[in-house]
């Protein structure tokens, strides 16, 4: 159930514990592909998983803006900090679990919040104020994950399948053509870079011309049924915290 | 220019120094109307307001949950606190400034959110990073503005004009029933009331079988024929601080 | 009872649940009026209000420094951030409740304190920690209040009354020619400025000569009522949080 | 030239780089003497200070809760955070600072403030915001601040001195015979206790009696010499940072 | 040069603007091996690398106790919150940045620390108070990272090759028996387990019978000279900011 | 029980309540002693005093930077924030407590911290956490305490009992002429003065040869007696909070 379109009556006339919050970014992502792209492939992704799972669960609105001060350097990217996304996030979750939302799968569309949502979910459950764990679609994608870049071939691919009207076709080549292999500069398992311009002339990693609509389908297929099998072992899990050895 | 759908290379091209955020709230607005409402509204009444305007500037997307602890008791409702909420618009203005966008309209479609924008408002413009003020619609549409109550006459007719069917016609005497005539319970001039609960039962405020599809259009051209004019106004201003006396 | 004056003993041996707190600024108003206005009109309308007032109930020293750095401009002006000032008086009203005066009015004297105050009350009542309310005198003196200004009318006239010798008289001519009408620049029901010096030359808003000693008296017993009225209703009300929906 | 009094022009006419921020406490100081105890002491000693000080400073409004936690078995006793206090005053110290009022002293009439008011001091003078030092009178009376207490001699004869009325005559004895000859419970030179109620029954240590209105005119004729001096000091002194070694 | 041990003048005179930062944790590695087996490896790597190193550089304290909450069920686990570990470890560097020494590896032996200090050297660095990175030595020991666990195999053979009398060999069997195959529980990519309890009985990751004290040599060895060619790209790199594009 | 080399095994078995904490600072101390004197002798006392206790308690690693900014002029010095070091303080403080080890002292090596580890146990035994006291060695050595200094007798004498090696005995004289007589620059009991550097050219405050080898031994027996004492004291302490009056 969407919560933007539902009433608060037909929330209370829901039976179920879970919660769903998309969580996305407003940044660039290359010459090709529009600044939302995180918000759209999350979007897209929870309500992928929510169709392939069979019981009910509560769908928030995504939110837009995330720790992206990597990409600043590039125009209309926005940001804020780690810490108050971190709140921003799970205030958001305390308040669904207030409800009784106290099972929340937080469905991430970008690399950026990867920590800040594992921190979220560690620090929500050890509370005792919800059970909430991250799922960020582009690692459950089997293979394909490998080649994840950033408006590379796989979130091109999404948006070719989501909202096509929003990759530029005509700047494929030059997106291609400006990007780079691959994320970051790396001397002994650490990356030496902070901001993505110290590697991408243009925001690229990754060749965007990978990323046809039939990938982006697949794609959608295999985030959809690993977020309906995280849904499935979210409502089952056990939650309560171990005991003291 | 709407960010979302926006390149960093479109955004880098444009000549404007203004921006434009929607805040609203997911919160419930009665058995009738959608939690998404004040969203819904504040991303209309940007869009109007822009359309109306002669210039360019950009807008980012809607922040969709703010400052609503007051409604903590009707289902569905998710707020932050008041301290996250103004780090969260405060950050997202910053990082707008930061690419040269330093004059910002915060647009709101939530009561509860209108002391958090206007002191975030003050901060960032003292600090001298931006100069930003928020304007919240339904201050800003002549007579109806005494009528607007809390899913009542005003918003649902401004609903009733953007996304009809978000508004639930069936239920429409049930929340003309068991809502309430005014805001709080005011004794001296100050509201003993902290929780809408307090005053409504059904979380309405004001009778929305007066919001009509018309009275809707009517709204939506008062508020973005002033948000236009408030563009204008932001555009032009001379924004740097008084000298001390 | 006045908490400065009494010892920890006539505390104890007081029954009631019921304080005041005084919350006023340090700042301009205008060559005519001390900097002190909104602490001597906080404190004088406070023992007002517990002068008409049937029942016991302790008053606490008042705050002398708020949100006032709109003021900062002219010379001699105090001020804190809007966080300090909310965290300051918010804990002030919980060591208040420890001891069980757990019924909080917080007189307010200054504008810029509005919000703030709002703020802390909503906290520490949700918490359950203190059920607390503001009253700021200027909004409960009937008709007068239209006309409140900034070292206008109304303080000038309570300041007369309270502490005539704070009122130079004999610039109360340069006063008034160097004042604004109104409070801020607004376009489409938006205050364009933050900073007062913005719109007032002199720090004046309103006419100070039409602030006689005897309207002071008037003012005094108007929100001396409204609060002993306020007092009354905090004594009697049912503190409880509404339930869920 | 006192805040409370004074307008902001009279402050613009002023020549001077030195203020002074009474800083107290509202807490218990045992059945005889008022919460309002380190309030009166701290404006008196500011006052004589300032009396015997040959050039012109500005005196601020009295901060009128500190940091008393260690009270707060004692009813009336009221306090904020040490964070909440240090922020307070740092706040206050730069609001002056920002008018050219920049070397500051804090003059200080509680114990329970030493440490926040000195780590205050040290943060502005190292951020460079103003030069801030503490100063805290019963430190600074000779011989007689080795019988210091709390509620005891010292504090009693000041009062009475001060303002007689607040002493209660009839309760002496008994505050005398109930308090405590020492502060804390010591072992090792460590402060075992946290709370005052662990070490006195009513809030007194050393014996009140023996602080007659004589006694307190000396001691404020002392302290008030001492922080003369002190303010002479403060003007003079090269507040530069010192080089790198 | 040790920071420890050198004199202010020792420091003074050097020649460089490198510094390491070792940090650890001090938390349960099972039956068999100490709850500070974090730092004493920390501190052995930094160690190795700066010998193999050709340059000068400083080397801090070791930071004893890091993000550790995950292991609060078996006694003697110390912990900080992220938040608080995370500006322990920026104002280290800032210190030791504003002594020059603006080039700063992050030494660090603890899984749970590593999103913290990816954090921190990304903060520093983007506001131009140093340039710092983080350094795992785990994830720089070639194949054998696959096998890191928790008082596993690596830990294990490392602490036998730096201080072997601290690894209890009577308990190694004990040890490989009770603890888990992997770190956590894994649905869709996602971890579903916070606490290390919940799915390690003796708190065991990996089989520390595989961990002899060749290995040990080997690792560190391994890991000495992954830091030192990061110090020598540390020494070299560009670190200014990119332009925007 | 020392808690790096004791695995979590040996902290279950253990039957106390009892902890210590180390905490230094890694700071200037002259041309002839260490930038970790206070680590040093920190966790020499902490050692010593556990020696001499009849029973059981655990060790923690000592917490090596501390607030020291008033040393910052001098190379090498590090430290971190009051805040900072408060709330890693605590948060130790309060891990400890999660394992039933609520009786926590905490032996500081440094002037600088008293203040923060006093606030630090006052908050975590306020709020029933845990019971927290700290001992600073340096005041607990009888008559020697009056000649502290910095650098001075009593360090350089405890270093060359402990740990011989580190004081430089070819700069003693060096170290004895460029230091000051005492602790800071003090008019009417304020010291006016916040950096070493304002005072001692050298850094070294009171005369370093004045502290041999057998001075140092007897230092040690001094504090190691008074920390067993506190420790005894400790345990048997009724820590429950008085009651209200």
């Amino acid at each position: 159930m969407d919560l933007r379109d539902a009433t608060w009556t037909d929330v209370r006339d829901l039976e179920t514990d879970l919660a769903v919050v998309p969580v996305g970014s407003t940044e660039q992502h290359g010459p090709h592909a529009p600044l939302g792209t995180d918000v759209v492939t999350a979007e897209a992704v929870a309500d992928a998983g929510l169709e392939r799972f069979d019981h009910e669960a509560v769908r928030a609105p995504a939110i837009p803006v995330g720790v992206a001060e990597e990409h600043r350097q590039f125009p209309g990217t926005m940001w804020v900090s780690e810490e108050t996304f971190r709140n921003y996030v799970r205030e958001v979750v305390e308040s669904l679990a207030s409800h009784g939302f106290d099972r929340v799968i937080i469905v991430n569309g970008h690399g950026g919040n990867v920590d800040a949502v594992r921190e979220v979910g560690g620090t929500v459950t050890r509370d005792g104020e919800a059970y909430a764990v991250p799922f960020t679609w582009f690692e459950a994608v089997g293979e394909h994950a490998a080649e994840m870049g950033h408006g590379g071939p796989l979130e091109t691919a999404l948006l070719r399948h989501c909202e096509p009207e929003l990759v530029r076709d005509d700047r494929i080549e030059e997106a291609s053509a400006g990007g780079a292999d691959s994320w970051g500069e790396w001397v002994s398992h650490t990356n030496l870079a902070y901001d993505a311009a110290e590697f991408t002339e243009n925001g690229v990693v990754g060749d965007p011309r990978d990323g046809d609509e039939q990938r982006g389908e697949e794609l959608l297929e295999l985030a959809g049924d690993a977020l309906a099998r995280l849904l499935e072992a979210v409502a089952e899990r056990d939650v309560s915290r171990p005991e003291r050895r």
